[in-house]
C-alpha cells in the first residue's frame, strides 16, 4: 500500500467550507493510502498564537477528525510535537537549503507584501515542512493548489541533499492535488472562510448553527413569487441532498408560495441529519478524552519509529555521531 | 557555583594559537564556575563537511579538549547532537525572532560579503546559538571578542520571549569576554591562523611538531653576530618560559655565535616539555575510547535532563502539549 502524508493545521473552529474542500477528500484517501496524519502544532507557533488557544485548538481539531472520520484502525495520527525529529531533520536540511529558494516562497512573499512583520519561522517554516514530508517517506502528500509549492520546495530539497552526500536517503514525493470539488458558498454568497465572517460550522450547538444558516443572505422576492432556483440556499442544500431531493426543492422556488425561510428550515434540517452522527461521535470522543489520547500515544510511538530511523540514516550521512546512550 | 557555557566547534586539528588564545582561558574557568561544554556538530554542518571529516574532527576535538585539561569530574562535556532538544528549542524561538536580526548578524554580513553562497542554517544559526545557551540558564557564556554579538542576540531573544508569553522563562545571560591576553604569532610573525598555513600543532608526530618550529621565518644575520633579540622565536618561547628564561635567552641572541636555528631547537625543547603531559594523555585516551564514551554518555544524560525540563517548560508556555507517551 502506497503511503500518504498530511499535515492537519489547529487553527480553530472548523467549518463545512473545509469539510467539502478538502477535509472530506483526505478522510477518503484513508482507503486507498497507508495515511500519516498529523497536527501541525509547530508550525501553528509562526502566527504566534496564545498558548492556551493554542493547546484547546489542538484538542479541537483532533476531535474534529475523528469524529469525521478519520480512522485510528487505517491510519496514524499523531502530534507534530510528539515526534521532535522533525526539528531536528529540519536543522539538518537548513544547511542545504539556498536562501533563495524560501525568499521565492509564495507563502512568505504574500505575507511580507500584506505587511506582517516576519519573524524567522514564518521564513523558515518550509524547511520544517519538508522535514515533516521526508522523513515519513510518503507517496504522496495530498495538498490543495496552494500549497503546491511546498511539494514542489520539499522535493528540491531532497534533491539537493541527495546530491550534496551522494546518497539517496530521501524518496522523492509527488504532490496529489485535492481538487476542491464543492465549491462552498459562505452565507454572504462569497467564499466560505473564516476570515469573511461567513461560515456555517459543523460542531457546536444548535442554537448557533440555526443562527448561521438563517443568517443566508437572500433578497426580498415576496413570499408568494417564484424564485430565482439557484440561489445560495440551494447551492448549500445541494452539498447534503441527492439530485432528487435539489430539484424538488428548485421547484418549490420556482413555484412560489415558499419563502426562504422555509428553505432555510428544510436546509437546516437536511444539515442536522448529515452532521448529526458526526456530531454524536465528537460528543462520544469528548467524554472518552483517555481513549484518544491512547490513539495519539499509539500514532506517536508508530512515526515516532520511522522518524528516529529516518534521522538516524541522516545523521550518519552528514556526520553527526551515534547517540552516546 | 554559577553556571558557564561553551560550544566548541570541531572544526579540525588545533593550534597553539587555539590553545594560548582561548582553550587554556576556558579550562581554567572550570574552577570558578559548573562548566558545561558541547561540541557543536550540529553548528558545524552550515559550512557542509564532509559527513567522515565531520565525524573525525568531533573526535579528535573531544580528545584534544579532555587531554588539554578539561575535567569531566569538574564540568558536563557532551555533544550538542546527543541532546536534540537544541534544535526543537530553536525552532520555538525562531517564531519570536524578527528576520532584521539576524540580517544585521556579523557573520551573515561578513560571509555574503566574501561571496559565499548563502544557506538557510548559515543565515539561522544564531538562533540554534540561543537556544544552546538559553536551554542550560548559564550565568555566563565565555566568548571572544568577535562572538560578543551572539551573546546579545540571544538576549534579545529571550526578551522578545518571555515579554510574548508573560513569563521569566528565559534566564538572561551575559557574555564573558576571554581576553586573547597572548597574541600568539604564527611561524611567518602573522597571527597565527590555520588558514594562513603559519601555525604550531600541539598533537602530531614529533617529526611533524619539529618541521612546523623549524619553518619559523628569521632574517639572515650571520651566525657570529648579536640579534635582535625581539624576534619571533622569543614571542613563541615566552608562551612556554619563565620569565628570567626568556631572558637569558635574549641575552644569547644579543652576544652573538647564537644562531636562529639554536633557538629554535631550545623552542622545541620547551614545547615539548609544556605539551609532553598533554600528548601523553591524549595518547591515553585514544587507547580508552571506552572511557570517552562513558565520559559523553554521562555528559549527555546529564545535559539532557535540564534541557528537557527547560524545553518542557518552555513548550507549556507557548502552548505545545505534554508529549503523549
Amino acid at each position: 500500500m502506497k503511503r500518504s502524508l498530511s499535515g492537519i493545521q489547529p487553527s480553530g473552529v472548523l467549518h463545512i467550507g473545509n469539510y467539502f474542500g478538502a477535509i472530506k477528500q483526505f478522510v477518503e484517501l484513508q482507503d486507498e493510502y497507508e495515511g500519516f496524519y498529523f497536527l501541525a502544532n509547530y508550525h501553528a507557533l509562526t502566527s504566534s498564537p496564545k498558548g492556551e488557544d493554542l493547546k484547546n485548538n489542538t484538542i479541537n481539531v483532533i476531535l474534529d477528525y475523528l469524529a469525521l472520520g478519520l480512522d485510528p484502525e487505517k491510519s496514524t495520527l499523531f502530534l507534530q510535537s510528539d515526534v521532535p525529529e522533525h526539528t531536528e531533520l529540519s536543522w539538518i536540511l537548513s544547511n542545504v537549503t539556498p536562501m533563495g529558494l524560501l525568499e521565492r516562497a509564495h507563502s512568505y512573499k504574500d505575507k511580507t507584501a500584506k505587511g506582517i512583520k516576519p519573524n524567522v519561522g514564518l521564513f523558515t517554516y518550509p524547511v520544517l515542512m519538508a522535514s515533516d514530508i521526508l522523513i515519513y517517506s510518503p507517496d504522496i502528500v495530498p495538498v490543495g493548489k496552494d500549497q503546491k509549492q511546498h511539494v514542489e520546495i520539499t522535493r528540491d530539497i531532497a534533491i539537493k541533499f541527495n546530491e550534496t552526500y551522494g546518497k539517496e536517503v530521501f524518496k522523492l514525493p509527488k504532490e496529489k492535488i485535492v481538487e476542491n470539488v464543492a465549491t462552498v458558498p459562505g452565507t454572504d454568497g462569497d467564499k466560505m472562510s473564516k476570515s469573511y465572517g461567513n461560515v456555517i460550522n459543523m460542531f457546536g450547538s444548535k442554537k448557533q448553527l440555526k443562527k448561521q444558516i438563517m443568517n443566508i443572505v437572500t433578497d426580498s422576492t415576496p413570499l408568494e413569487e417564484p424564485k430565482n432556483p439557484d440561489n445560495n440556499i440551494t447551492k448549500l442544500y445541494s452539498l447534503f441532498a441527492t439530485e432528487e431531493e435539489v430539484n424538488a426543492l428548485k421547484e418549490k422556488f420556482l413555484a412560489g408560495n415558499f419563502g426562504y425561510g422555509h428553505a432555510k428550515t428544510e436546509l437546516f434540517d437536511k444539515f442536522m441529519d448529515y452532521f448529526a452522527p458526526f456530531q454524536k461521535k465528537r460528543e462520544e470522543l469528548l467524554q472518552n478524552m483517555d481513549y484518544v489520547n491512547e490513539i495519539l500515544k499509539k500514532g506517536a510511538l508508530k512515526a515516532r519509529e520511522i522518524a528516529t530511523k529516518k534521522v538516524d540514516e541522516v545523521r550518519d550521512a552528514v556526520g553527526i555521531m551515534k547517540k552516546s546512550y
